[in-house]
């Protein structure tokens, strides 16, 4: 597949010399019987697309978008009309989008999670600027970005800080769904019921409107169904290691949890030159995958012969240096906890599978014996300064970004791709690929 | 006050300075019946002893120790006989020992505590070295000593590392309230029932057998009734600071609970150059002297308009860059986490008030937002290692001992001391002195 982006030709297959399994979605029709989605058609090179030039600059484009409606609804496929951007906003015409677990279980959120229905998904993506709002000086149309949740500001005490990338940007509106002027930008079609962002990014649609602070610059190089991955998945296990953990080489790490960040993780430690990586999954088919990515012992806590933080302990003669709990629920966090060494064993907590609100087990003892536990979020990375840095250690080959199986699906099949998120039992990432060739 | 260590004469005043209200209680008769004590009372010069000669070197001696039984029984004062010291082994004769919270507590437990009664309480403290089982190589007899409860064997892993005080050496036993080969050396005299020891020292007794790990040979120029103060209160403070939290110039704190450990902190923030310390405390009485040490702000929860860490975090422009819980009790630890700053806040916990088994209401939300939660134990010092260093730099006036006021209680009337400790309500630490003249 090749996109022309300001003329200049991309391909999905260099630098990737993919050894992935990939599910190529058939040809995926663009909907949408509203004048601007027909002239935004009418005006792709379905095969070689110049997204440069957009004729729907200044007006509301109509298209297709994934919308949760919450209460247990799994989200379906709507027209949604996306508004102009405002100030401080980008118009970003979606290349790639992929769904990460964080998405389905908004989607079908069983309890109050501050999520706010109905609104598009997705907060993973590549694509390109289709349109700028007064005031934006970071990106231009044309340019080919990364949405990230995590904003950037650059200016706030918090981005200035060496310590943290939590950034103080639209805080307050961006966990309500909201622009940072308190509306939105979606509305379904058809009727005039506004829609809620998500995460400030909503990548899920063909169209999304998004805060500059929210989208990181990147080399127009960059294949957009691989650098997806740069937008969530892979700079939280990378990151977990190197900004959160600080992992020194010759130590002993366990990672709980092979999704694709639990690799990441795997990969991090690899390069990081630990002398052991215990990996821990339920499903013996991820334990395979990461022995080929670098894991050193394999454990399936269903064939354990005794406690699995005892089993790890004895692996590691008393316990790890560092542990990842990827899956973020009491139980594994508890054990991520167990299975470190006393006087400086540190579990990151990296997934958030359980409830943000839930209380974690962490007694005075454990602190008192010197263990500790830290959360890690995006990694640690300030997004719009640090992500365009990860894309180039990716092109440049040092960042094995090839070995993350992707499924490429249609966004009129995402349903499958869901399934198997929402499930946990693919070890490839559910890739969206808009505009399909 | 003059003691004779080795022919030198120790002076408690020199150079101890001090600006601390004491009470000196008045001479105190050592009992006992027994040959041993009335050998060691006859061959005591009691203004001006020599504490390098012992009568009663390869023989039990019979000397009074503070005896708790458990079961909110307060702790009485007992006649026991201490045993020789067997491999590894030196038998301390005690100068000053000081009452902890943590004996207190200990002493009427209320719940599965992991203490074994009776035993003899006491874990501060500065004595002499009356004699050495086989195998002893760090101290000898005449030797001054300060009892550390946290052993270091320099041997093992956790002492090799660079990031832990914490010790392999007894773990086992040291809980159980054994000496490492299992036995005490410690009997109830008149009955032969064996009494068990605390925290490895047991300093709340004339003599005391102590594994050498647990000893930290010291200047026989040090005070004992200053630098017993070593041996866990200042240092747990200081510690906390330098070590675990490792505070940088032009910080904000906040520290919970005015204790002599929050002294403690507040000197080492003190000594960092903080920008801000807030101190926080229900006592004003406590809050007046954190000021004199250097407190910025003062703040009584009593006579809080709005929630306290909501308090703290107008007072700090939106969180303290540490916080330091010397209380220890859910509510508090809780309070400490909410009012650091998101993104980089770290909360230290150096007091233990609560069950070292109650669960911390640390949830992912705040590990997400960048919020830490770290134990410190003994402040991070390697006792044996680095307590001499303190004493040093105390010796050469950098550390304020003395700004810490002290009453000088006899054995005898300590029960007056141990109520103070209990309630809390003291602001002086109480330090029993043996062999007053």
């Amino acid at each position: 597949m090749h996109h022309q982006v300001d003329g200049q030709s991309v391909s999905n297959s260099k630098p990737d010399q993919s050894t992935a399994t990939t599910v190529v979605a058939s040809g995926d029709n663009v909907a949408g019987g509203s004048r601007m989605v027909q002239q935004q058609s009418s005006s792709t090179n379905r095969k070689n697309f110049s997204l440069g030039k957009f004729s729907t600059v200044g007006s509301p484009v109509l298209c297709r978008a994934l919308v949760a409606f919450g209460s247990r609804e799994l989200p379906r496929i709507c027209e949604v009309t996306v508004g102009v951007p405002l100030d401080g906003e980008v118009r970003v015409r979606m290349l790639c989008a992929s769904i990460c677990p964080t998405d389905t279980e908004a989607a079908v959120a069983t309890e109050p999670s501050g999520f706010r229905f109905p609104c598009v998904l997705g907060h993973e993506g590549a694509g390109v600027v289709e349109s700028v709002g007064p005031g934006v000086k970071s990106v231009k149309s044309g340019d080919y970005v990364i949405p990230c949740f995590l904003p950037f500001c650059g200016r706030c005490s918090l981005c200035k800080s060496g310590k943290t990338n939590l950034c103080d940007s639209g805080k307050q509106t961006t966990r309500l769904g909201l622009m940072q002027d308190g509306s939105t930008r979606f509305r379904l079609s058809g009727s005039d019921q506004q829609v809620f962002h998500f995460l400030g990014t909503s990548t899920l649609s063909e169209f999304s409107v998004i805060h500059e602070h929210h989208l990181a610059k990147v080399s127009k190089r960059a294949p957009p169904d691989r650098v997806c991955l740069l937008s969530c998945t892979v700079p939280c296990g990378l990151g977990a290691v190197f900004n959160t953990a600080q992992v020194v080489e010759g130590s002993t790490s366990a990672v709980f949890g092979l999704s694709l960040v639990g690799l990441a993780v795997i990969e991090a430690l690899r390069l990081s030159n630990a002398r052991r990586i215990i990996a821990i999954d339920i499903d013996d088919e991820k334990l395979s995958i990461a022995r080929g990515w670098g894991a050193t012992d394999c454990v399936n806590p269903g064939n354990c012969s005794g406690e699995l933080p005892r089993v790890i302990q004895e692996l590691s003669n008393g316990g790890v240096d560092y542990s990842f709990d990827c899956v973020g629920t009491s139980s594994v966090s508890r054990a991520a906890l167990d299975c470190c060494h006393s006087g400086w064993g540190l579990a990151t907590l990296v997934g958030c599978g359980g409830s943000t609100s839930s209380q974690l087990p962490f007694d005075q003892g454990q602190a008192l014996s010197g263990k500790a536990w830290k959360g890690s979020i995006f990694g640690g990375y300030k997004s719009r300064a640090e992500i365009p840095v990860l894309v180039e250690r990716y092109l440049s080959g040092e960042i094995m970004l090839n070995r993350f199986q992707v499924n490429r699906i249609s966004l009129s099949s995402f349903a499958q791709g869901f399934s198997l998120v929402r499930e946990g039992k693919c070890t490839a990432h559910q890739v969206v690929v808009f505009h399909q060739s």
